[in-house]
């Protein structure tokens, strides 16, 4: 039998012991698990990144993983503590949000605030929750307990407004979300909104006020110096350069305005 | 039968090979073994920041974990190498004092220098002993070899000085140790002492002189822009503010001293 | 039995989700697969880095580990995709030369393009093939499928021009090829060429032109605020300081001059 998997991520950064203390809370409870980091570095307290790069990865895990996504700012306030399950994945997070691009794509058929006090620590931090009530609700599902026996099943959690591009006759507005490593701006556009404008005719396409290429299929294909459209590996619009940031280039950030017109 | 667990905390960084290198040479020698990594971000050199990142986290590995802690500003030269073990853990580190924050909580029940050259590699870089004696003895102590057999008894060891907070009788000082990814000041006041002073009537806390609000009980609980002391995860006093920085706001770092006064 | 191994090194870094749905991916074809992070954090699109550490590293991995290597800034151009045997390990990695200095150490037995389409993922991004084409391969192997089965032999692959250094009758030129997380510069000197300069008389070295202490054997013999060069843990002449930054001190960086000349 193959092992159970956890998925972390979190914006608890790698200097600092948080991520390690939430693996061996997690060891202690399962043993066999197999633990992958997805990601520690989101930014600090931003709800939004974290739940859309767990959006962009979560498909690719086998059936069954376990996410245990921790970001987290109101950590020991009234907010909820919560577990989810959709199709394929489960989910343990705080009740803020992070689950939202998950559940736009995936709807959960089952989620349940974390009520059950055995599944956690016996000691609660108030400020260190994804140690003391996160991991070990992660470690229990991972054990094979189920997510309904983890608390009591609510409707009314967190949902973040994710920005939608809107589409009107000549044109197609939206804002940049994500800015990767690379300085790759990646748009709320999906291609296939992106294709009801497209239909015939020139298009162009402009960041906050700039113009850039339109439609490369890949980075080599920008000239050294440009910035061009591409749809990235989410089939979302994306603003790119060839081995160059194409934020540092364009000055833009999240939340630049993404304008595409038909010419 | 469960694998053996082996839990790497380094300065090595995550841009480099070295903390690869150091999990390859465990895995040739352990295969079944389990790869923890805590971090390898801790500062360049700074054995201080290693130890208390160590002291943060052990408890919270099952029994049996091996900690391989490589923080080595000496490597190469005549400092030992020393493999340890306590109630419920063991360790493999240079001998500089890293594991003293352990040591304080745990004390070892035995120290051993890493004499026995058949559980290193056989060419011993005088630049990476991480790679050609450390990460080989926590391999074999995952194999199941016992401390005892990696050398001989010490008790000379390195201990840091880890500053202690003063209590007089009417004001706790105390530094900063700390500050973690989010920039909270994490201070060396435990909750034990605090209570000893704080046990009726009011009181102030300073940090370098400037005042922050006293005791919330989580950091939500912190009104924007203000900086408050709680008791962190650890048990220990520790100045915060709402999804912001205290260490940014106050311009206070490692070091800072904290004053808690009765009023 | 015990599971195979794929070691990652990439340039996605750890904010991002890349890093992640490759190991998804690796999980969801070889589940009982052991991934070990060596890095993500090789510099945007820097090949030479990338190829640079991976050989650094890759002797010290058990036989039979697979390499899963994507520092591509050529995604989805041309270049092919490819997977390689040397007498120990197995790499897959787009050919671009980040194989070249393993090459050089370990010839390999078998290259071949990554051709045989049923062993990527269904869609192909152009963006993100690391993702759907390397890291399928790499999980692959460790089912259990041989190199020759993922593609046609190629003996044309890229290769860098790895600077070497020059030997003259009375002076060796090289240059640092990697600056590491503690400031030391990495030279492209091995000690078997230093040595046939050095056989006799004094020596001096000099860094773009500042000369520095020669030849000690590690870093805390380095008086504080000098700095001397030695030979680090992968044989090579490296210019380093004690608990500090060589190259803050020198101003030097990758491709800084290193002289050896006879006194």
């Amino acid at each position: 039998m193959s092992h159970p998997i956890i998925a972390c991520l979190s914006d608890f950064g790698t200097r600092d012991h948080y991520a390690g203390t939430m693996k061996g809370v997690v060891l202690g409870l399962c043993p066999d698990v197999t633990l992958v980091d997805v990601s520690h570095d989101i930014p600090a307290h931003d709800v939004l990144s974290g739940a859309l790069e767990l959006a962009a990865c979560y498909r690719y895990f086998p059936a069954g993983t376990i996410f245990l996504v921790v970001v987290d700012p109101g950590v020991g306030s009234a907010r909820r503590g919560l577990a989810a399950e959709t199709a394929d994945h489960r989910f343990v997070a705080p009740d803020n949000g992070v689950l939202s691009a998950v559940f736009a794509e995936s709807p959960p058929r089952l989620v349940v605030e974390l009520t059950e006090r055995q599944y956690a620590r016996p000691t609660l931090s108030r400020t260190f929750e994804g140690r003391d009530r996160f991991a070990p609700a992660a470690a229990w599902l991972a054990r094979g307990l189920r997510v309904s026996a983890l608390g009591r099943p609510v409707s009314d959690y967190q949902r973040l407004a994710l920005p939608e591009a809107v589409l009107s006759e000549d044109a197609l507005r939206g804002v940049i979300l994500q800015v990767d490593r690379f300085g790759n701006l990646i748009s709320n556009i999906d291609r296939k909104t992106f294709d009801r404008l497209a239909t015939a005719g020139g298009l162009e396409i402009q960041v906050d006020g700039h113009a850039v290429a339109t439609l490369v299929s890949t980075y080599a294909d920008i000239p050294d110096g440009a910035v061009a459209a591409l749809f990235g590996s989410s089939d979302r619009l994306e603003i790119a350069a060839n081995a160059a940031s194409a934020a540092a280039q364009l000055g833009a950030s999240r939340g630049s305005v993404v304008l595409v017109r038909r010419t």
